[in-house]
């Protein structure tokens, strides 16, 4: 069986890993990003991770999920907010150079994506919506197997879409941006501005308030999978995926939300969408793997 | 240069031409579509006017654009209701069947949008969004020449799209959807509403009379330029697209509402996004053009 190397790059730490054409991992190496020596330190210290893997020379391709959202060329990010030095850094040609493989760079929402659709909860199925619901909204459609990029690297950077026009912008453009009245981190703040009382860490807490029957957090519940559900179905409308896949901390409290979502998703788009399945992600390391994905929805 | 044919029904007249495969009508036989005689008559009558176009066997396939939703096996529509007879009529086998060749069917917004992303204003852009802002809202995805189905068919079928979760329901499912407050009907319907001293016919008055600066024309407008707004920019933020193609009757007054659509537009998304080019529909034909193009989209 094939295999071929995922790299998953974060601010902190790096992850390589060699994983078969199924998914499986095989061997995995990890350690720290050194995200402040320099874009040149960075990749080679990938490169010697890489070198550690047993057989890497037989590997099909290299795989790169960025923290970043991939430049129109893929040869590196266009902006990079954890590790600075990366921002359009030929990141791709520096590690092909280096290695001697083909790679191939996407952003790390992107990868996980990927993953989910290819080896994941939506496997066998052609088009996939993978959706992030974390301290942020991101997400990645996967068409027959291979990542829709979009013309600026953009696609489904959903966190701009408007789930109510009548809203107030807050740190995205749109009025009513999803992100910002549905993500974790507006769930947290609309806990603390309607609840200060409460001591609010996190999103978990309000939907736990909620089922617990505290007014409050039940109106922002009621708000926030009101907007979920109008974000869903407009990308149903879209898109008609088959699927939504679902990741990210968010889906910890998935119990106290989800069937909400759904139930509102159903009542707002046409009858034919009313089956669109709502899944839960379902891998361990979708950044790895989705990156190790990236050379074989390539055509390697 | 390889030749295709192209089928346009509709509920009235037929079109069916010989088109190269550069979007070059060759040759075209048009006559009634014969709706009420039922679908095999339907389907023998246009089978007799292809047999009618020059050298109609070299052609390397058909393509049919049809009037509905195409069903998921490609073969026939999921609901008709200008030709209700065909629906859920096995089209494409039978046409197959009389006339041995190779047959597609698509949606006629699918065809249209075919059309102007291979030979039209999209021609040489990787992804294209088609609209048609008309009595309705609809569209098609092309990416790479091809186009995106959707699970159900209804990739595009944006009409219920939510441009303001605030607003009521109308026709459709969503609250606030597009095709409920944006299209030539809604203007339309809008107009009469606010201006029942008008005798408004259709939507291109509403646009006349607010370039007037008749007040309620120009409120209708001002709402009006900012839903389609949001939709452009809700379908960039998922697909992020080369371009924008708008095709269909409200286009007649495009001078005097686009500009403030493409500014508004660009008020609501993340900067990367702004240059995303809204073209104007360019073909005279889109619809047979684009039914031919189907066999070549598919490979052939």
């Amino acid at each position: 069986m094939k295999t071929y190397i995922g790299i998953d790059l974060g601010g902190t730490n790096v992850r390589c890993s060699t994983v078969q054409m199924d998914g499986t991992v095989i061997e995995t190496v990890k350690g720290p990003s050194h995200a402040d020596e320099g874009a040149e330190a960075i990749i080679s210290n990938i490169a010697a991770m890489i070198r550690q893997l047993k057989d890497w020379q037989n590997a099909s391709g290299i795989g790169a999920a960025a923290p970043g959202p991939v430049a129109r060329d893929g040869n590196g990010m266009a902006m990079c907010t954890n590790i600075p030095c990366l921002a359009k850094f030929p990141l791709r040609d520096t590690l092909q150079n280096e290695l001697h493989l083909p790679c191939f760079l996407g952003n790390d929402a992107d990868a996980a994506g990927l993953a989910e659709a290819l080896v994941g909860a939506g496997k066998g199925l052609r088009t996939v919506i993978y959706i992030t619901l974390s301290t942020g909204i991101g997400g990645a459609i996967v068409y027959n197997g291979q990542l829709l990029p979009g013309s600026h690297g953009y696609s489904m950077e959903v966190a701009s879409m408007s789930v109510d026009g009548s809203r107030p912008k807050i740190n995205l453009p749109a009025n009513g941006a999803v992100e910002d009245w549905a993500s974790g981190t507006s769930v947290t703040r609309l806990g603390r501005e309607k609840m200060p009382d409460q001591t609010i860490a996190h999103a978990g807490q309000v939907f736990d308030l909620a089922a617990q029957g505290v007014g409050p957090a039940a109106a922002i519940v009621d708000q926030v999978t009101t907007d979920l559900a109008v974000m869903f179905g407009n990308l149903a409308t879209t898109i008609d995926p088959d699927c939504f896949i679902l990741g990210g901390g968010m889906m910890k409290s998935a119990g106290l939300f989800l069937p909400m979502v759904k139930e509102k998703y159903q009542a707002r788009v046409l009858p034919a969408l009313r089956d669109t399945a709502f899944l839960t992600a379902s891998l361990d390391e979708p950044g790895v793997v989705g990156a190790a994905m990236l050379p074989m929805s390539n055509g390697l």
